[in-house]
């Protein structure tokens, strides 16, 4: 929505600030520098070379497609590659032995028939609305099994074939975990609880801007309808601050989501920590900013109260938005402590 | 936020209802698994795989990552990973050429940092707003960089490696887009046409039931206000059917994003079809889905108008949401047929 800007020097300040703002973000970055330049050694190396062979080259595969932002998604998606790498070994060896045992002719047509249907039913499930967050599983399960059972066939042996890509798997992803948890970690549960007791803040803010151009207004300047909600109101303070909690359902399940298979730490020391009642609450907050946007939206319409009698009841309408945004800072502040 | 139930007969029903809900899910499912079939056929004849050889498995995991629901969407995953399997490509051998010619024991430290510096680069690059859409092709520059000079410092032919990569994933990729585009096409554009068209009808619909439960409550069965909100509003029909539409955000902005990747198709000829404002029309009807959320949250107030004054002013209010609810259809309309 912003324009493009394409000042260099502009450019690289607003890098810049987008990496001073959260010192994090640097952090993950050389973080994940280290993960693939550890899982390389291994290659680079001549004594774990002699040990493990160009197979290796599967562990950083799988570094790079398990690196995530935080420790909770880093669990989730080892977990998806994991389980889908081991149901795919299991399938494809059975489905292997099976093509064997039928003969050198029906072997190809058994293999091609399997591969067609693993690709059919895994592309299904990942559409049903319940298995949606195990995406990568299902693509993790269709490639593993494609590429054990097609090398396996040229190459004679798919359990072998099988058990060298597990391995790899299996090194390149407790590398991936381990410098996740062990150096800096990012936690989904830190992120999610920040996240909204920010959003509480938001709302208040927003609440109190809206509140307060309503009794500025003397509906001197209004300009034509249709121009300024279309154009203009994506860039008011109140809409931009409440804009973020509007749009955050999917970034708090997301994080909820990563934020339940994250162990104990700081303070949130206890196992099953309830972290989808941190969602539920977003839910009700945002149901709070619906309020706000429609308040927002009285300061566009056209028919408004008269400015005199907005006066009149001045007093009155500041004291309940105190009331109101206090509330909503308080329960907000009640979060961030307790 | 539905309790799961383990009723098998149930299972298989429901899921069979989200089939026949939108049968491009079934055809889906199938040209996935014929794309990956076409491709494993590659190493299963005899034939071509004399002509490629083992490498066209890499064919295979390029199918396996690009497959996905819209045409628009394989464009621009596709568009990801071509261009930076180039970029990794190009650099890699860059930087290959450069370490052999420092020296033999110099080598593997040039590589080495020079593996940390992408790792790092990539992943901070990944994070910035502007650059989120093309996660996939920094994922893919990392993992291909880094395979590509590993291999090309143990094979002695970087080059040699990187071309065998790219022809192979060349392979994956045309087949994984003609499959997509020719056979059953499902549209991005036309997806969010009908999303936006059906979010008109949603909201026009919600208003409709709020107005009537609003003149239907005599104040007779109020319950407790807290424990209403939090627990029974997200089953209520309105709300239900205005969710999607509050929270359709992301989903507008992926669909608007893989639709500019379209050629012309169908009802929509024109190249430059200006698809990104169907997001910004999303975002005012939104708006709209706000306004009736606040009249949502007056059903569930403790402090009510009386009864006998909403039943005086009935004929006023169903006539404005007469007109409100027939402006929205007009509109919705209006999109569908133009």
């Amino acid at each position: 929505s912003s324009k493009p800007s394409f000042s260099c020097r502009e450019q690289i300040l607003s890098v810049w600030k987008f990496a001073k703002e959260d010192i994090n973000r640097v952090l993950f970055s050389l973080k994940m520098g280290f993960a693939v330049l550890l899982v390389s050694l291994l290659i680079l190396c001549q004594a774990p070379y002699q040990v493990f062979g160009i197979n290796i080259v599967w562990a950083i595969l799988t570094v790079a497609i398990m690196s995530e932002y935080t420790v909770g998604a880093t669990f989730s998606r080892g977990f998806n590659r994991a389980f889908g790498t081991i149901v795919a070994g299991i399938l494809a060896i059975a489905i292997a032995q099976l093509a064997l045992s039928i003969g050198r002719i029906a072997e190809p047509i058994v293999i091609g028939l399997s591969i067609f249907t693993v690709g059919a039913v895994t592309s299904f499930m990942k559409l049903l609305p319940s298995f949606v967050p195990y995406e990568t599983g299902f693509r993790v399960i269709l490639f593993t099994y494609c590429l054990i059972i097609v090398s396996g066939y040229r190459m004679g042996n798919p359990i072998r074939t099988a058990m060298d890509r597990l391995y790899s798997i299996a090194i390149g992803g407790i590398i991936a975990v381990a410098v996740n948890v062990f150096i800096f970690p990012i936690w989904a549960g830190e992120q999610l609880h920040k996240e909204l007791v920010d959003n509480f803040n938001a709302v208040a803010d927003a609440l109190e801007e809206c509140v307060k151009k309503y009794l500025e207004d003397d509906g001197s300047e209004h300009s034509e309808f249709s121009k300024t909600v279309l154009d203009e109101f994506p860039d008011e303070p109140a809409y931009r601050k409440c804009r973020s909690t509007l749009n955050s359902s999917a970034k708090f399940e997301s994080l909820g989501n990563s934020a339940k298979w994250e162990p104990p730490h700081g303070r949130f020391p206890h196992f099953f920590y309830p972290w989808l009642e941190y969602v539920k609450v977003s839910a009700v907050l945002r149901y709070c900013a619906y309020e706000v946007m429609a308040l927002h939206g009285i300061l566009h319409s056209e028919i408004q109260a008269p400015y005199n009698l907005r006066i009149t009841f001045q007093e009155e309408i500041q004291e309940a938005t105190n009331d109101a945004t206090e509330l909503i800072r308080y329960l907000g502040k009640d979060i961030s402590v307790g």
